[in-house]
């Protein structure tokens, strides 16, 4: 066998458990657990997964003494082009003490005069620290630009780190346009959206008062769309409001946050395929009543768990964090959080190749120094990831 | 200089913030902080901190690279001495399923039948964990054997690897004595005491409903002090009742937990000197209240931030989680919880060597992948900790 024919097959054997989020394999659960698993690799990508004792010989085998392995975390929210600190913003909040915030504004100001190296110094330093907690697949945002060159430019860095890029000229309305709003959609729909779409999968809009309401965001989504952009949404984050069942109508990948839903957006949600993303870090890092996992997951919705890392809101990249969280808070098992960190990120990217782990997916996973997914709730805090892969190949 | 006559000296500068937790250095608070500040170390001692441009000359010099230096982490409060797992216990709970969990009891029998080399190797795990996370001192308690021999070897295992050992022989009542918790007493303050004595520094007991009264609690600690051990209690924790005052009539060093305390609890703490320790860890995993951290502050109270790190109610090594989780739910400021896990648990160990970085302290400190102290909180579930100093010697 030469290595230009084939590439060479490692078995990654002694795993206490490992979770497939195939059910057809393992013990049939969504999270298609095995126990006492082995995982081949070719290349790429994953070639068998299974019991150890029935592992096909391989070129390499790399024991992993008893530990659990998991899919590679898929982090579908994030916005992590941006320059600036929001540090005395965060703790004044947190001190009670007064703060003349400017919030979003204060971080486009300083994104607008960073230059491009600064930008991607920035956006390559959260991914390693990503990386290292596990995420192998991230999406990020534009937004903290909000001029057609600035936008351009962030989504241009976003693009050379990763495949899953969003365009979000709408995330306010900046300063300059504030007497205008209209100009603004007009320019986000227009001139910023040719700029843009060269770099980007999706589009993206802020749908909250304060930000872009309803028919702004219907206008935003329905132009992107029309220039092969696919829709997400912030959605009822703050209050209650149209973003999650224009959503649904537009058939939008996600709609993320989903802090406030009448019983009409949890029906919504149900009936469509749009997935319900959460971001307990939100919720964590502004004080704000958390979203109800166990209501949408009762009523059907997939549900999808990221970090919406940003230096505003919620300055975690660590996925295990965000699942202790929705264990914790949001009515989630852990079986649940494991699998809506996983196999519900790649499905509000609409990716089928990462987020499991069976034959043909990406050899995308991560090691626990612990023996069970479980140990991601039952050990808040502790950074248990061992290991990370990334397309078969060790990073971490 | 002959390196037999002085230690070598070695800088470590260009330190954006440093926290010495010394008022009269730097701005004056009770973190002392130092801006662009550099720490001289002489062996395993601080001997000088202040401002870059004013340090003096020394043999090495380590350069920061503008990042936060604080006290190592003093945890005064954890069950590093077990065996077992009770992963299905915590799952089920988390999950709403029924399960015949046996709690403490589940851990004491895993315990009595481990090995003394299985019970070293776990500690030595664990507290390898919270060093890579930034704890330079840790106490840690017996409890899980409940027999004299089970006990004192517990302890005996610790004492190799910290100063800080508690004997816990009044944990729970353990089955065997069921029916004669009077006679269990009379074994924790007889015969049990004198075999753990030569091994501890405290005597602590479970003071709570299902585990000790008030009465028990005191003959136990009264017993141990006689036997020159410092009392420490775990009190009100799952319900009102005796502890809290108990603790401060007997001077105890620190009552740990405090979830629920009456007004004349609050003034009890701050009538004596008997710190508060909160341990955030637990009302997380079990999803209990959080106790108030504002009222004692604001009462004059001392108060100490831990772990109670143990494989039932509490399974995080990490203080910067419970940093995060007692800014965000206890109404402490980013500052005083980085005081409390400090120089707090130091106050709780009655040490003044360490939780300090002031000349004459111990060289414990820790290195933060970010500009301040203030990222902990800011930056939740992120292992921020990129460096960490023990007695003068880099050991993560």
């Amino acid at each position: 066998m030469s290595s230009t024919e084939t590439a060479a097959s490692t078995v990654i054997t002694n795993i206490a458990t490992l979770v497939t989020n195939d059910p057809s394999l393992g013990d049939g659960s969504p999270l298609g657990l095995v126990r006492d698993a082995a995982v081949v690799i070719e290349g790429d990508r994953v070639v068998w997964t299974g019991e150890s004792s029935k592992a096909p010989a391989t070129d390499n085998r790399v024991d992993a003494g008893g530990r659990a392995v998991l899919p590679g975390f898929v982090d579908s929210h994030s916005h992590l082009v941006f320059a600036g600190d929001r540090t005395e913003e965060f703790n004044a909040r947190m001190s009670g003490r007064a703060y003349s915030a400017g919030g979003i504004r204060t971080t486009v100001a300083a994104t607008r005069a960073a230059s491009d190296g600064e930008l991607e110094a920035g956006l390559v330093r959260y991914l390693a620290e990503a990386l290292r907690q596990g995420t192998t697949t991230f999406e990020t945002k534009s937004g903290y630009g909000l001029t057609v060159a600035d936008e351009a430019r962030a989504l241009a860095i976003a693009a050379r780190h990763t495949d899953e890029v969003t365009y979000l000229g709408a995330h306010i309305v900046p300063p300059d346009y504030a007497e205008d709003p209209a100009a603004y959609v007009e320019l986000v729909t227009g001139e910023m959206l040719e700029a843009c779409a060269p770099h980007a999968r999706w589009i993206d809009v802020f749908c909250e008062k304060g930000a872009f309401d309803g028919d702004q965001a219907r206008a935003i989504l329905t132009a992107g769309r029309a220039r092969g952009l696919t829709p997400r949404i912030h959605a009822n984050q703050l209050s209650y409001g149209p973003g999650v069942q224009l959503a649904v109508e537009l058939d939008a990948a996600s709609a993320d946050h989903c802090t406030h839903l009448t019983d009409a957006d949890v029906d919504a949600l149900a009936s469509g395929r749009t997935v319900a993303t959460l971001l307990p870090g939100a919720e964590f890092s502004t004080r704000a009543a958390w979203p109800d996992a166990r209501r949408l997951l009762d009523a059907g919705v997939t549900v999808a768990l990221s970090t919406d890392c940003n230096p505003g809101s919620s300055f975690t990249s660590s996925v295990p964090f965000c699942i202790a969280l929705a264990v914790r808070d949001m009515g989630m098992t852990p079986d649940e959080a494991v699998w809506s960190a996983t196999a519900g990120g790649a499905a509000a990217l609409r990716r089928d190749d990462v987020g499991r782990l069976a034959p043909g997916a990406r050899a995308d996973l991560l090691v626990l120094d612990a023996p069970s997914h479980v140990h991601l709730a039952y050990r808040p805090g502790v950074p248990l990831v061992s290991q990370v892969w990334r397309r078969g190949v060790r990073e971490v």
